[in-house]
């Protein structure tokens, strides 16, 4: 059988990675998929360098639109990153009959119904395995993996910067802008971190994954989103202390009233597997009715774990590509016209258990006065403890049972009212999971 | 779309899941595949017992050949297990035309290739997620995920009754038997538990595997199989002081002159996620050379999982049915063209490092002339303690470096005919795993 052609568009870290891994595994894919896969155009934007590494019989171009329209490409693999460009390209990919394989995150989860919608319209696939935890094959055991269930929830670290800084500080006890500074000197961290330490990345990829588990449309706009730079050392130490471990995690769950779609640091019990990813590893738990937790453990970004995910896309599309699109699956995991429109949340709706931490006058009255606010809002106190700051203050860390966020909110604008709570209220959720 | 039509052989505790699943999901599932899937017949024993289950609207018999050759069935699910009626029921299922879907690891362990090969030349699937590791989706993951990769190894723990034995053993500091008989009670493990605790069961899914991940004809027969029966529990207090736990793994690595295929007692470092699975879970570890390690956790066995893993396949095989087979993936992962003749290698071929645990007199000179003889056959040793045992003996215990096994067995051989050691050696296998 002929190879089935591919316009890469982007040369770099994972465009050379899809590159190299297509050339190296050239064979093994092809026992596989049944035909070879080649690149037949790139476009770049250095065009001697992609030169160098692709040698004269591929098309190299600096034009994006030439290998989205060039009638010899079958399959578009976007790999240029951004949501203004490369929405452009696949729309035209998708216009002109042409499946696309993309690892983008931000656009999806921006403009994904839009995508995936066009596509359905004109019956090609968009593949997207390699936008959520590089390597791990999570997309497809959510949307094929786990069809049987109804998916409860799911818990993920899916962001490998923040896990690896987040390991480095517990680990070693060092505050988060000294961790981020060797994070960013060992390519861990990018030079504008933010969209990693901020949580949005770690957003866009749970708002594809909640979409494939609940079968609701994209909805990044509605994610709550914390990330970790204002997450201070001594949490790290109390939360240890405690017997847990604090990781970024996305977590979304289906409530009988709406969809939690949330992003934030989180406690986790140390016995836990997800407390255990350390590193710049991801991992995603996900609990359905029927089979309980399972968990997908790998290398969540990276030039060849990254292409990895990529060119199992290619290979499951080169063997659908001439298939009926009703044996296909779709998109989102659902038909399109059996999405489900659950609201996603506000973060106020969302339950879950609560760390406390506050810095107060060490008298007498203190933790009675608190207690009897946190009681006031149905708040129960799972465990509770106290220890000297010097200058006659006290630092006191507190543990609720299950809570609804609305009414740890009302009871945190009054104890910060309270004239011997000496700082503001550091306030982490934790969950169990399993 | 009319709903596809299955028809299910057995009723026992996978068959009733699945029938549960199929029930309890129905909405669900036909949101996903965009078809309803429906159990039209099924063949069971106790005919009034399965008249009270699924009612009157569904076909009820003892011939399993019936439902088999019912012109209204897709699908076909064997669930009775066994290798005689089983393999006849499929053999004639795909003859017929029809889709198979089966949770029988002994049956395709050791007559796989006949009944893919009928399959593939029929042009009908014969899937099998339910096979190994219950409801995890790991075939799916090896197949279909990880497709970019030349695999090199994979290790799992895929045999819920051992290791919820071997991790009972080990918190409880029980002896074998002991967690055995518990282990029956709680229904963990089989009257006759034979299968599990001597490792065949695990042995039936490495098989599979092993082929899934490198393209190889099953061969069970080529197995090596070691069960946890004769396991002591001091090796297990030992490994722990060493830093390690011992779990059942199935073993599977390509190396340059061939396959390893083993299932064994392995000392696992207490850092690594597999020596964290505990209870009955199962989880397997993944390396491909593009993406790295992988690991997929999840409940390994029980009604509702397994069927889980069933009801996977029945959507992906709904999905599929009526496309060409050239879009479907191949049943072993490799097209039948492309597989791999690379031998199983011997036991005595095989490279691990090894925990080598003896007694002996408590004198100078002792440890030397040990040393030596591993020295001689070209083994080092990692690591060595020694603690008196009483009656001026003492218990030796080394680590090695990693060896080939023959070295390991040569050494054995010399080291048992020494005076002074006064009981047989106990060797178990080490891997650092990642």
């Amino acid at each position: 059988m002929s190879p089935i052609k591919v316009g890469l568009l982007g040369l770099g870290v994972v465009g050379g990675g899809t590159w190299k891994v297509l050339t190296r595994n050239a064979e093994e894919i092809a026992r596989r998929a049944g035909r070879r896969i080649e690149v037949a155009a790139v476009a770049v934007r250095d065009m001697d360098k992609a030169r160098r590494l692709v040698g004269d019989q591929v098309l190299v171009t600096q034009d994006g639109m030439e290998v989205v329209r060039h009638p010899d490409i079958d399959i578009v693999v976007e790999l240029i990153g951004g949501d203004t460009l490369a929405r452009e390209l696949i729309m035209e990919a998708i216009a002109q009959g042409k499946h696309v394989v993309t690892a983008n995150k931000a656009l999806l989860a921006k403009h994904g119904n839009e995508i995936f919608a066009a596509a359905h319209e004109k019956g090609v696939m968009v593949a997207f395995e390699a936008a959520v935890a590089g390597g791990i094959p999570i997309i497809k055991a959510i949307r094929e993996g786990l069809t049987a269930n109804r998916i409860q929830w799911l818990a993920g670290i899916i962001n490998g910067t923040t896990n690896f800084i987040l390991s480095e500080m517990r680990s070693r006890g060092l505050p988060f802008g000294d961790v981020l500074a060797e994070a960013q000197r060992l390519g861990y961290a990018e030079a504008d971190p933010t969209f990693d330490i901020e949580g949005v990345d770690a957003a866009h990829k749970l708002t594809l994954l909640a979409s494939l588990a609940f079968g609701i449309p994209v909805q990044f706009d509605k994610a709550h989103i914390e990330g970790i730079s204002s997450l201070a050392q001594e949490d790290i130490a109390h939360a240890e202390r405690l017997g847990y471990r604090i990781k970024l995690l996305g977590i979304t769950r289906r409530r009988a009233d709406g969809i939690e779609l949330r992003v934030h640091p989180t406690l986790v019990p140390m016995e836990c597997l997800l407390a255990n990813v350390e590193g710049a590893m991801n991992a995603v738990l996900v609990s359905g009715d029927m089979v309980g937790p399972t968990l997908y453990y790998g290398q969540g970004a990276g030039e060849l774990p990254t292409a990895s995910a990529v060119v199992a896309d290619l290979v499951d599309v080169t063997r659908l590509q001439a298939a009926d699109p009703e044996h296909r699956v779709p998109h989102l995991a659902f038909q399109p016209d059996a999405m489900d429109d659950t609201p996603v949340l506000p973060i106020s709706e969302v339950h879950s258990s609560y760390y406390l931490r506050m810095r107060v006058q060490d008298r007498p009255g203190v933790l009675a006065d608190i207690s009897r606010i946190l009681s006031e809002v149905g708040i129960s106190i799972g465990s509770m403890f106290q220890q000297p700051s010097g200058d006659a203050q006290a630092d006191i860390i507190f543990l609720t049972h299950e809570a609804r966020e609305g009414s740890i909110d009302a009871a945190l604008l009054r104890i910060r009212t309270l004239a011997f709570v000496h700082s503001d209220v550091t306030r982490l959720r934790v969950e169990s999971l399993i």
